[in-house]
This record gives C-alpha cells, sequence and structure tokens, in this order.
C-alpha cells in the first residue's frame, strides 16, 4: 500500500529533510527538527503525488487516503492530548501548502481549522479567552470563506467596517469577545447568503475543504507566473501539511517571531530577528504591526523604545538561541526561523535555508569556511553567480548631496533610478517600452510579483525587513526601501507626498536599498568596492575552474574594467563599433559608397591609422592575454545615414548628391539583413576592408610588442562562415596584408586565424574548419537564430507566448538549449578537434555570461567563455561550480552535499 | 618517365575512347577512330596533364615534353609521307584544344600551321595550286597573329579590305595567287609592325607558340563562363592535339561536312548532314556559305537546287556511310562526325556523341533499345531529365492565326514571346530586371553565350542548322531559330525589317523554334503534346523508380497538369496562397486586424466555407492518391494592403482608419520576417486559424469522400516547427477540429499529422518529432537558409561572387548541399526513423525537381519527392536513373555503361 501521509510531532518524524520532492520543503523541515527532539507541534504532511493525482483526475483523491489522513489525525490527538472536533477540549489545525521549492506566499493556507460553533465555546474554556475563541472563530470563517469557498476577503472587511462603524469603533481592539461573537455571526450569515448554503460546521468537512482548496492553489495564476519566472518545473504539486495550531495570541506570554540565525543583509554572526507579544504569524510578515527587536543589541542598534524579546521573555529566548545554534550546526546553513510561544513554551514552526542578501551569502559563506563548518568547495557552490552581478550595481554617491525625499528602511542592496509607477501593470508596460521604473506601492503582495520583476526598485511606505516587498526583492536582486512610513501616497491623484513635497506619477526619483534613502531626480551613482569576502570567495573559486573566462570590449575603457574583473583576455573585439564613432563614420560612409577601387581605397587608407591606434590601445590594456579581434560584421547599410538630415550632411560632406545617397541606401537594403550580405561574405565582396582591418591589426601588434617588449597573443577571427573555402579566401587577403607589413616593417607579427561558429552549416563543416583555423568561437546568438529559425529582432511577439504556454523551458537567447543548438557545439567540438587535437573552443555569444549556459560548456570541455566586463566574476564563479559538479560526477568521494544550492534568488 | 604525348593515324593508336580525361574528348574520339582502322589524319594529342602543369608554374613546360613531341612528329610524318617543316614538301598541321567535356567554340584552334615563306613555295608545287598556298599562308598569318601573337582579327580583314579597294575587287574570289601573295606580305608587314619583330618562321617556334596560346585559352573569360554556366569543373584543362591538315579546298573532288548519324531534331533514322566542296571546315560551321545537303533524300526534302554529296561524289559518299554506320555500332549512340575530302579521299576529323533536341534523344533511345544496340536501362540512363522540361514548353497554337513576320530554320524547338533586343549586354541585363527577351543577332560567337543563356529564344538572320547559334541553344532546350536571310537587321538603328514591315528594340515578337516562324507581337501558344517515345520511355522509367513522385499545388488546373504528368499525389498544398484571392483577401485582413476573438471569429467564419472548397476540389482531382495540405505558413504582414489606394479600400470596406491599418502594418513588420512571426508561431499565437482550417480540411475529405467513394489519403503538416511541444499544441486545435466535426457531422475522417523540417533544431529535434508526427517533409528551401544563415531574397548580391569565385561549386538553392543541408536530412532520416521505422519521409522543397538533388534523396531512401507540375517527368526520370545508380552500386553486375550521359545538353 502506498504510503501517502507522513507524520511528525512528540519528537519523532516518519520523513526527514532529504524528502523535499515527497513532503515538499515545508514539511521536510518540520519533520527533519521534529526528528531532532526539537519542539515542533505534532501535525502530518500529505505528500505531492496527491497533488499531481487529484489535478490529473480533475478532483479525485485515492481511496486510501481518507484512511491514512484519519489515522495521522489520531496521531496528532495523542500528542497534541485533545481530539479533532472534540466540543470541550478542541484540536485546531492549520492546513499549508508547500513545494519541493519554497514559493513564498504564491500558495493558500487556512488557519485555525476545527472550529465551528460548538469547539469555539471549547477553545473559548480551554483557553481561558473567550474573546481570542470568537476573534479566531471569525478570522477562520474569513480565510475560509476566502480560500475555500472563493469569496472575496474584502467583503468580509466590509462587514466588520460597518459593524464597528455602527458602534463606533475604530481599533479592532476597541471589539469585546461578544462583538467578536457578533460578528462570527454576520460572517456565518454572509457565507449562507452568497453561497445559499450554511458555512460548513463539521471540521472534517472543513478539513477535506481546505486540502482541496490548497492542492488547487498549485494553479493558481500568481503561483503560475511565480513558477514561470523562476524557471521552476510545472509538474512537481504541493505537499499539504495539517499541524496542530498554537496560539502567539494568547495574552503577554504569548509571542510569535521570525529569526535569522545570522544577519540576513550583513551576514554578520549575530542572531537577527523581529516579534511580536500577543500576536499571530501574520501580523509579523503582513507588516501591519511594527515588530520589536528580537535581540537586546538590535534593539540598541535600531535605538527602539520597545523591549526586545531577550529582555520580554528571557527564558524562553535562552531556549530558542539555544535551538537556533543547534539548528545551523545541523544545517550547516543560515536558517530562516518561524517559531511562536504559547504561554511561555516555545514552538518552531519553520526552518529552512535563509534568503540573504549577496553581500549576506558572500560573507556567511567565507565565514562558514573559515569556522570550518563548511569546505571552501562548499562555500564557492553556495553563491548563487547571478546574484554577482548586485555586488556590481552602483550605489549613490554620497558626495553626490542628493535631495532626500524620505526615509526608510534598507530592505534590499542597490541603488536604482526610475519613474515613478503606482502599479504593477503600469511597471510591466513600462518595461515592454524599455523605460526604467521604480514601484510605489503602500505594501506588496504575490500579486505584485511580476511588476516588481519589471521594476528596477521597490519603494514601500508599510513593512519591515522581512516584509514581502523585503524578501522578494532580496530574491530578485533589486534595490528595495521598505516601511518608508512617512511618505502618502494618493493612488487616485497619482502622487505620493512627504514634508509637504509630492512626487507625481512619471517623476523621476532615486531609491538606495543600502541606505534606505529616497532621493528627488536621478542621482549620480557610484561603482561599488568589492568586499573582502567577495575577494576571497573568488579567488577560491579560481582554484577550482578549469574554464577561462575572456570578456567581450571593443573600448579602452570596457577592457580595462574587465580585467580589474578577472578577464583573463579579450574573446571578442568587434571591429565595427569602432566605426560608428562620430569621428569616423564619414570616413566609413566614403568607403560604402565609393564607386571604384580607387575612391574605396582612399576612404579606407583614412580608416586605417583610428584603426590601427583602437587596437593598439586594447592590446596594451591586455599585455600579456589574449585579444581576439574580429572582422567586420555588419551589413553596410547599418552604417548609412537614416534620417534626411542625415543624409543632407553626408551629402555636402561627400560633395555628392542626397539622391544618390539615398539610392545606394537603397541598394543596400536587405529583407533579411540577419541572412543577408554581413560578416564574412563583406570580406569576399570587398577584399580590400579586410586587407585594411588586418594591417591594423597587425601593424598595432607590431608597435605594442616594441612598447611593452610582450608580443602580442593575436587571434584574428572571421564571423559568418559557412564553408572552409571562405575562410581560406579571406586568409590570404591577411597574409597579402602581413606581406605587406613585412614588406614595410621588416617583419610582421604572429597570428592565429580562426573563425566564429555561428551557422549550423559552420558547425556541421568544423572537421574540414579546423583544417584552416586553429580556434572556433562559438557565437551561440546567431546560432540559436538559424538553428530555431528564430529573429531574435522580432522574436518578442511570439516568444512570451512560447514561454507562458510552456513550449519552451526558457528564453534559448539567455540560456542555451542544449538539445538543439547544444547539439551543434557537441558536434563541431567533436570534428573540429579530431581535425586538430589542440583547437582552441571558445564562446563569445551572449550565453558566455549565463551560468547555466556555462555549466554546459563546461561539461563540453571548451577552453573559455568571453562575456560582458560586468558577467566576468558571475562566470568565473559559474566555472568553478561546474568544475565541481564535473569533479563530484567524475569522483564520488567529493563531499559535496548540495552541489548548486540557491539560497539567495528564490 | 611519365607519358604525356599519344599518337595516332595509321590504323593505329595510343590512346583510345575511354582516356577522355588525358586526351580530351576530341583526342579519344580520334585515337578510337584511328585505333578502328578509319582514315584518320595521323597526329597526336599531348595530355591534359601538361595544361594544369603549364598554368600551375606560369607558363612552363617539363624537360622531357620536347623530345616527346618531337619524336610524335616524326611519327606523322612517317605516316603522311611527308616532313614538318619540309621546305619541299611540307606537312602542315593543325592545333586544337581539347577538354574531357566538348566546349565547342571556346577555346582557341591554329590551322596551316608550318606554313613560312618557304614551305608555302612547296604546298604550292605540291598541290598544283599556287593560289590556295598562298591563301592558306594568310589564313595562317591571320589566325597565327590572333590566337598567338593578341593581334585582334579585324586589323587584318581591314588590310585585306583595303587591297581589295585599292584594286576594286569585290569578293575574295576575285584575287588571283599574286594577290593573296601581295596579302600575306602585307599581313607579315603588319605583324613586325605592331609587335616590332617579324612573324615567327620556323615551325618549331610557330608550333611551341600554338600549343601554349591553345592551352592558354583553356581559362580566357568566355571558357570559364561556359564552365560556370554547365557546371564544369575549372581544375580539368585541356588536352592539345596536333594533326596534319588535310584539305577539302583543293578543287572540286574536295569538300568538307559535318554529319549526324541519325537526325539530330527527329531522331529519325536516316543520315544527315550538311558538306561545302571545295571549302574548309570552319566555312560549313560559321554560316558564311549556305552548305548543301548530304543525302538525295534531304535534298529533295529541302527542295535545294545544289547537288546532293550523295549525287556529286558517289564513291566517297558511299565509304563515308559505311563508317558512319561502323561508328554508330561501335559507340552505340548517335554520332556527330566532321570529315574532309582531299581530291577524292576521305578523312574523318571527329566523331562525338551528337548533340540533339530532346525529341531525337527520346526516339533515338527508345529505338536503339528496339533495336536491340541498348537495353532499356540504359536508354532511361542516356536522358537527361532536366531536358524534359523542353518537351513540356508550349508551342504556337496554329489556330491562333498570328502575323508571321519572316522564317527561318527550325533550329531549336519550342515557342517563346519576348521584347527584342539586339545585344548579349541587353539581353543581360533585361534578365537581372525580370524582363523576357528575344535575342536577335546576325549570327552568334562565343561572345553571346551569356546573352543567350540570358535571353527567352534565340533569332538569327545567318547560319544553318549546325551553326553556332543553332547548337548552343539546342544544347540550352532553348527556341531558336536560324537563318532568317529576309531580315535586315540595322543595329545603329536599333530595328530590323523585313517584308516592308518593321521591328524596334523593344517590340515583341514571338518565335516558334519547332517551324521557324517568326511572329509578330505575343502569340498565345499551345499546351505540348507528348511523343509516343516520351511515353514509352517514361514507362521504362517508372518500372526502375523506386521514388515517388509527388507535386507542389494550390489550384484546381495545377492539380490537374501535374496528375497528366505522372504526379502520385500532392506533397504540398500552400493554403495561404488561397487567400490571395482578389474575393478572399478582405476576408483574409479582416481576420488579421480583428482585435477581439469574436471579431476574428467572424472573419474565419467567412473564410471557412471558401476554403472547404478548395480543398474539396483538390481531394477530387487527387482521389486515390495522398494530399499534404499546409497549414498557414506566411507572416501575417504579407496579407495586408501595401499602397494607400489599397488602404483606403479596405478602410472604407472594414469601416476603420486607414491610420489603424498603417499602424497595424507597422506592429505586423519584422526586422527579418523570414525568421519572424509565421508558420506554426502563427497557429500557436492564433489557434483559432488552425481551428477553421483543420474544419475546411476535414469538411472537405467528408464531402469528397462520399462524392466518390473514396477515402481520402489526408495529411495535414505543421510548418516550421523546432520542437515537439509545438506540434502536440497544434495538434490538440486541430483535435479540437476534429472533435467538432464530429459533432456536426456524426464523424470524421481520418488523417495523418505531419511536420516541416525546415529548421535545423527539427533536423536534431527529429527522434522526438516522430513521437508525434507520422510523416515529414523536408522544406530544403528553408532548410538552405537557416543552415547557410543565407536569405535568398537578398542572395543575389554576394552568391554570384561566390560562384564566379569558386567557393560555392553550385547555388544551394539550386541544387542540394550534400554537405551542409544533406547531411541535417541524413540526421533526420535516421533519428525519425528510429523513433517510428515506418515513418513516411519526403521531400518539398524546390529541390524536389532538381535531378541532382533527387540522387541524393533517392540515395538516403527518402519515400516520395514533390515539385512543381512542369518538373514531375524530369523527377520520375531522374528518380528511376538514380534507382540504377544504385542498382548498379549495390550490384556490379548491372551492364550500365555510362549511367548519366548527358549527351543533349552540352
Amino acid at each position: 500500500m502506498t504510503k501517502w501521509v507522513y507524520t511528525f510531532g512528540g519528537g519523532r518524524a516518519e520523513g526527514d529533510g532529504a524528502l523535499k520532492e515527497i513532503l515538499g520543503a515545508k514539511g521536510a523541515g518540520l519533520a527533519e527538527m521534529s526528528a531532532l527532539g526539537l519542539p515542533v507541534p505534532p501535525g502530518f504532511t500529505i505528500s505531492t503525488e496527491i497533488c499531481r493525482h487529484f489535478l490529473a483526475t480533475e478532483g479525485a483523491f485515492p481511496a486510501e487516503l481518507e484512511r491514512q489522513v484519519a489515522a495521522a489525525l489520531d496521531g496528532i490527538a495523542k500528542v497534541a492530548g485533545h481530539q479533532f472536533g472534540d466540543a470541550e477540549h478542541p484540536l485546531l489545525v492549520s492546513v499549508r501548502s508547500g513545494a519541493a521549492v519554497s514559493m513564498p506566499g504564491m500558495m493558500d493556507t487556512v488557519l485555525n481549522l476545527g472550529l465551528n460553533d460548538e469547539t469555539v465555546e471549547g477553545l473559548a474554556q480551554v483557553s481561558d479567552d473567550r474573546r481570542f475563541a470568537f476573534d479566531s472563530y471569525r478570522r477562520f470563517i474569513q480565510m475560509y470563506g476566502d480560500v475555500v469557498l472563493g469569496l472575496d476577503h474584502s467583503v468580509f472587511e466590509e462587514r466588520l467596517e460597518d459593524y464597528k462603524l455602527e458602534r463606533g469603533f475604530t481599533l479592532d481592539t476597541d471589539l469585546d469577545a461578544g462583538d467578536w461573537q457578533a460578528v462570527c455571526d454576520l460572517f456565518k450569515a454572509l457565507v449562507a447568503e452568497e453561497l445559499e448554503a450554511p458555512f460548513p460546521q463539521t471540521p472534517h468537512e472543513q478539513l477535506w475543504g481546505a486540502i482541496s482548496a490548497v492542492i488547487r492553489s498549485w494553479n493558481n495564476p500568481r503561483a503560475k507566473a511565480y513558477r514561470r519566472i523562476n524557471s521552476l518545473p510545472d509538474g512537481g504539486g504541493t505537499a499539504v501539511t495539517v499541524q496542530a495550531m498554537v496560539f502567539g495570541n494568547l495574552g503577554e506570554t504569548s509571542a510569535t517571531g521570525v529569526a535569522f540565525t545570522r544577519h540576513p543583509s550583513t551576514g554578520e554572526k549575530i542572531l537577527w530577528g523581529e516579534y511580536l507579544p500577543n500576536a499571530q504569524g501574520e501580523d509579523v510578515v503582513s507588516g501591519m504591526r511594527t515588530p520589536q527587536d528580537l535581540t537586546e543589541f538590535a534593539r540598541c542598534e535600531t535605538g527602539s523604545e520597545l523591549p526586545s524579546m531577550e529582555t520580554a521573555m528571557p527564558a524562553v529566548f535562552a531556549e530558542f538561541r539555544a535551538v537556533c545554534d543547534a539548528l545551523e550546526k545541523h544545517h550547516r546553513d543560515v536558517l530562516d526561523l518561524e517559531f511562536t510561544v504559547e504561554r511561555g513554551r516555545l514552538w518552531m514552526l519553520q526552518a529552512r535555508p535563509a534568503k540573504r542578501t549577496i553581500h549576506a551569502a558572500l560573507k556567511t559563506a567565507v565565514d562558514m569556511a573559515h569556522e570550518g563548518l563548511i569546505t571552501r568547495a562548499e562555500a564557492v557552490a553556495r553563491i548563487e553567480p547571478r546574484t554577482l552581478e548586485q555586488l556590481l550595481h552602483p550605489t549613490i554617491d554620497p558626495e553626490s548631496g542628493g535631495d532626500i525625499f524620505a526615509r526608510g528602511l534598507p530592505a534590499s542592496p542597490g541603488a536604482a533610478s526610475g519613474t515613478v509607477v503606482f502599479t504593477s501593470e503600469e511597471a510591466e508596460i513600462a518595461r515592454t517600452q524599455g523605460r526604467k521604473v521604480i514601484l510605489v506601492r503602500v505594501e506588496t503582495s504575490p500579486e505584485d510579483v511580476h511588476g516588481m520583476h519589471a521594476a528596477r526598485g521597490i519603494l514601500t511606505t508599510r513593512g519591515g525587513m522581512t516584509s514581502h516587498a523585503a524578501v522578494v526583492a532580496r530574491g530578485m536582486g533589486k534595490p528595495c526601501v521598505s516601511g518608508a512610513g512617512t511618505i502618502r501616497v494618493d493612488f487616485h491623484a497619482g502622487t505620493m507626498s512627504a514634508g509637504g513635497r509630492t512626487i507625481h506619477r512619471g517623476d523621476t526619483i532615486t531609491i538606495d536599498g543600502g541606505t534606505g534613502q529616497v532621493l528627488l531626480g536621478a542621482v549620480p551613482l557610484r561603482e561599488p568596492e568589492l568586499s573582502g569576502a567577495f575577494a576571497e570567495l573568488m579567488e577560491w573559486a579560481d582554484t577550482f575552474r578549469v574554464l577561462k573566462i575572456r570578456t567581450n570590449v571593443d573600448t579602452p575603457s570596457d577592457a580595462r574594467a574587465a580585467r580589474g574583473f578577472g578577464a583573463e583576455g579579450i574573446g571578442l573585439c568587434r571591429t565595427e563599433h569602432m566605426f560608428f564613432d562620430a569621428r569616423r563614420i564619414v570616413a566609413v560612409r566614403e568607403m560604402i559608397l565609393a564607386e571604384t577601387r580607387s575612391t574605396r581605397a582612399e576612404a579606407l587608407a583614412k580608416l586605417l591609422p583610428m584603426q590601427r591606434s583602437d587596437f593598439a590601445s586594447l592590446f596594451e590594456i591586455m599585455s600579456g592575454l589574449p585579444v581576439t579581434i574580429r572582422l567586420l560584421d555588419p551589413p553596410l547599410h547599418e552604417f548609412l545615414p537614416k534620417g534626411e538630415a542625415e543624409i543632407a550632411e553626408l551629402a555636402s560632406v561627400m560633395g555628392i548628391s542626397p539622391a544618390k545617397i539615398r539610392a545606394s541606401t537603397h541598394a543596400l537594403s536587405e529583407a533579411n539583413p540577419m541572412l543577408g550580405h554581413r560578416g564574412v561574405r563583406l570580406a569576399i565582396s570587398f577584399p580590400e576592408i579586410v586587407e585594411m582591418q588586418a594591417r591594423a591589426i597587425l601593424e598595432a601588434a607590431l608597435d605594442v610588442a616594441d612598447q611593452t617588449g610582450t608580443p602580442v597573443d593575436l587571434e584574428i577571427m572571421v564571423p559568418l562562415i559557412a564553408s572552409k573555402s571562405e575562410l581560406d579566401l579571406v586568409n590570404s587577403h591577411i597574409r597579402a596584408a602581413e606581406s605587406l607589413v613585412r614588406k614595410i616593417h621588416g617583419r610582421a607579427p604572429s597570428y592565429q586565424l580562426g573563425t566564429m561558429i555561428e551557422l549550423p552549416r559552420a558547425a556541421l563543416a568544423a572537421g574540414e574548419l579546423a583544417k584552416s583555423a586553429t580556434f572556433f568561437s562559438f557565437g551561440t546568438n546567431d546560432l540559436t537564430q538559424t538553428t530555431f529559425g528564430i529573429s531574435r529582432d522580432d522574436a518578442a511577439t511570439y516568444l512570451n507566448t512560447y514561454l507562458a504556454k510552456g513550449i519552451l523551458p526558457h528564453d534559448p537567447f539567455a540560456s542555451i538549449d542544449r538539445e538543439g543548438v547544444g547539439e551543434l557545439i557537441r558536434i563541431a567540438c567533436d570534428r573540429g578537434r579530431a581535425t586538430r587535437p589542440d583547437l582552441k573552443l571558445g564562446v563569445c555569444g551572449e550565453h558566455g555570461g549565463d551560468p547555466a549556459s556555462i555549466h554546459f560548456f563546461a561539461e563540453i570541455n571548451l577552453d573559455y567563455v568571453s562575456c560582458s566586463p560586468f558577467r566576468v566574476p558571475v562566470a568565473r564563479l559559474a566555472a568553478a561550480q561546474a568544475a565541481l559538479q564535473n569533479r563530484d560526477r567524475a569522483d564520488f568521494s567529493f563531499p559535496l552535499r548540495t552541489p548548486v544550492t540557491d539560497p539567495t534568488a528564490r
């Protein structure tokens, strides 16, 4: 008989932390804590398999499940000492979702389940708090009504507001037990009226209703959107955890809180968190009440007047601190904990790897390795490479003296400028239009995730460091200022005001999530300094890494930045980017519009010294490292003037008619420029361009070698090759330039000739190409375009539909398509190496900076990847992780437990 | 020691007909005839290897060659009985080119070599004809001056004209021996003056000069152009044949002529040819004198008053007829022979497979098989499939009563209309502009080949059925009328006149190369009737063929034509072509511009009955045969109105603003439409279009099955697939339509679901795709575009350069690229069949009608190819030849000697 229900509690558990796929992250965590003997309210988890069965059968449960649930309920009753549905001493339960990978707030939860007109009296008796009992009951009716019965929670809110208005109450605390009882009756009447059926009174019916609703919430729109954004599979399903309720709102000896075993922003080794006395858990998370500090140390730091938990309930706090220490040692990671104190007794409700800033992730990883808690390899493996980009993001320049509009909490680091929008819909629209916006909300909810994703930064006026906005923004690596309470937002007017000043929708502001500042206008930003932990971890990463990391740069400033970030050479220098310079473009256009070889030669002669000095700077900066120069690639019409003004200007400079320029532009225009007259095809039509470029490259290399005393490690690369004969013809022109250089200077530098592999045919012909090329550089952007037959410029119109309908697992331009494009790369590597075993193999498409793609490139043993300067640290770390994973795969003795944990991004 | 020189003559030969690669076609033919004991003037052939050596070393000969040539010259002298350079009894020789594949007229020749001031006197003595001797000498100086010394032959012509003018002569026959001697002196003076060196007098120097010049002519521009047009390799080189001269111009017992062993236009089994008494060979070929008939039968037919050779020199004619019979039996093919009669003695100068019309090729192949001379398989193998297209070309409708402007010879069959041009340059320009032209020349020369290639038909006012124009046009399969002597051309004025009427450049005429008529204007043409020989040969071909031949059609008339040509089903029906119909396009545009699903549904509802009736007609015509319908493929913007007038019209019909239509057009426009929102991507964005099309297809199939009693063999094909999930999603929409049809009609027809393979990724993913698809159809046009990254629309600007520089061996859009595109097809077949062994595999790109590509498709065991209706017979024959070749390869017992001879096209 299949086991679908796993019990925990009372110092025992049927599952453990390894069973996330079956029990969900939450269920597995509870089982793990329970098995460790920690105080966990008893409960059971229904396996994810039931979710898949339920969804596949459109709402059916296996017959046997009911018996297993009943047995587990009996088990809870035994540990808790009271019975589900018992009128005198009722057991209340929570029913929660839980996927293998946590999706915070995305699915539904029902609390206080088991209450009805009978058991509420028992609860009042047992708790000796009638007000608490009816308050709980009305909360339950509202939540159940919303989640299970499908009534909007606002209809309950309105009924409550009416009740308070009638009686002149302002705050919930103005209501006494009798009031709450009356509200319960109003709520029940509301349900009966809306649904034409009474509110379900049997706990059994309530339970199965809640289980079904929680399972169904796996497919609600925001859960699906979250999975899409986070590249999570749709097929896993959620587990359902049913657990005895404990109450933090039973008076002043009760409390509830959340804690991190180390500081989630800085990574400092201090217990850090927030709690609220006499409150339920959602009061902390929702940001409705401002929480109090956990420790006395933190209270002093924040200057809060409210007592810390350490002071208010020292014994329970001491027990909690011991639990924290034990859990961190056990899990060997920073944990995010939820707890409740019920009348002086500590209950642990959740333990999971803590979301933390990249600063904290780096510091804790490095610290834990120093503490001996984890190995250096584990430290390296724990950092999600993409998050390093945040480190490289700018912060506000303190010298800039920006005009501070308001202050909030430094909820997620980094600074960003953008125009103000007040809804997630506006943010999404702005993104599609390429505008940068800051999303301003009173507080965020899971419905805002798509808008947060679209915005450059998030500002909220309510909520703490653990509010929804703060947690999600940290996960996304976006700047966030939360709880900026002095700001008042008027959604109707589209304005926000503070200190007598008003900002309108569309005005520009700057936020700094590292300091909590909100500033007027676009404030100058400062490049980040990298922490010691970053440097140390990168150093460790480099000891594991096999893949070399180069960079794609065209300018000296980018080249210097990239070398600073650890680039080991230039993998792609696009010579044409130099052509667009205002002082050069006229000569470029003269060259294109030349009608004879001799006028073309004149124009090229003007370009020669410019190109030579460009190359010389790059060679100097990269001294000692390889530099790959790609010959001219884009179609010539890209360089021609576009508007009438530009055409007129060029006409007067060149002394030809505007009509002639328009005619040339027309003649050069193409139906499908991506597949047109570009790359090596230009070199074959206009060999004189190749000869000029080759001469500039070779002469620059000679100069720099003379100046620096180090020969340039020079690679000349030909784009858009489809066959060996193209490469050979271009090489003959390069050799002609080499002869000329040798004639003029008495010598010529050595160089390697290579080809881009960016057409399927080149991949297939790699065996032939390797006879003439000593290196291949995969142009994965173009290779993806041609392999899929998708124009990247036009894909927006349908690629989102493809992702939404699950036809593509991810955007193949962002992360390499292993099955299609990847196979062509594999074929090219195999065939190329068969011809030339020491063939150098690299990637210069944008996938070179994508961690998932880098894993693939490491797997197939490429020599290097090349990416934009800011991606270089990302690539270094991803390459190290790939090497560790490959080592792990090859040699099972390696003790890495979680090869690529991603503690921060989800 | 390497043998470079091969002698022949005197009933012996060192080589034979099999050595074409070494001796060239001409040299091998002479050796073969000589070995058979036929009367061949003695000579020797220098191997093609010397040409390759000479060109590679920029003009050097191996040291040993001179000795071999000297020995061979001695051999000639022994057989001929007189010595090279001997003053009293001089041996004169011709020096001719000869490639492995004949390139008529493209390379250079020198005749009468060996004459100088001394030997000319000897020749006068021996021939007893002083006038002949000096005429020969002046011809030699002129030809040598042109070919070897690089003087334009017109400078000699001018000097001769001056001489005649001074003395009041009109015709060459007015000059006597003394005049010719004086002309020789003038010519020698001219050479000395132009080159500052005397005309070479030693025969040895003359010989080596001529050999070098002939070799160099391998790379003259027209030879290179000819090889490019005919897809011949550049690397082979020419052999050089040096042969004793014989003279057909030594009085009335001498003659020269050309003959075909069967009629080259009709294929009738009669000896057919032309001769000229007292003339040299070039007089016949050049068309300067009107030749006489060879046989009395032909003379009666043509009604010529000049005596036939059969009557004029009966003994020699009888000998010649016996030689013809022997040669045809020996070669088992129709031969094209050149001969000279020198003072009553017959000499055979050349024998090669005869160029013939496709009518003649079919008839002779079928006749020879009936005669038992060749097998049926050989008959099938001998026809170049492409030439069948000529048969299908229209002829002038005799009922049309066109206005006849002039008559000429029916030199190459088929009729064509076009505007008149008078130069090959104009013809070329017109082709690039897409205009159809008829090239009109007095006579054509090898310099005109490119213009003939560009024109739809050729008209000459001089020359016979074996003139340059006639031979080349037949080879090209183009209509040609030659020798229309009543027409007078005025190149300066750009006009031609006949019978008092004048046609100007740019006027339209029609020529009928089957009747020799030249008509005014564009005359209605009639579809051809196919001969019995064609039908019989195609029947034989079908017995060998394995590959099925389907057709790409969208209209009932094309479908009927294709079925008439033997199509075995429809391999591609492009549903969108039906959308462009004037009565439908508005509904299509409404569908595209619809802003809601419901307005789109309304527009689709209008299209449904139209599509249904289109499909029904095709199913009816193809009853019993498979029909593949492709779902909508092109990007939607293709259907939108282009000009302001069209936009205004649509706006008024749809009741929306022109601005809205322009905005939609703009929104739908794409940077690279070829890689854009089309094919299956449309189906995924607009599933309602798929559902409409699927319903129309299925309902039409139901209707036709009911009417005809035969179920429709229905295949639905999805274009531009890159992954299985796309196919599955589209299939779910087709299934929805199927359910609807089943609901409405109580049943639905069965169908197969398949995919086009036209993206590299689809080829790689074929194993997965075959799980959902029961057939693949390779869209080789798009697959070539994406594999090469070449837009067919834009390729013109550089593809010609690629072909000219030899970077591509042929246009990959015309003939499949075996290495790249072919490998992807192979991969897809292997993977697809591994998943589904009975997977149906076909091709529906244009390569489906290209013989070379069909060979490839047969090699990899595809099930069918699909091509345009007029290519169906071509494909049937090519498929049969491919099957024979494969059988030949698998089983060496098959006696096919020349698997794909191409006797007609070169």
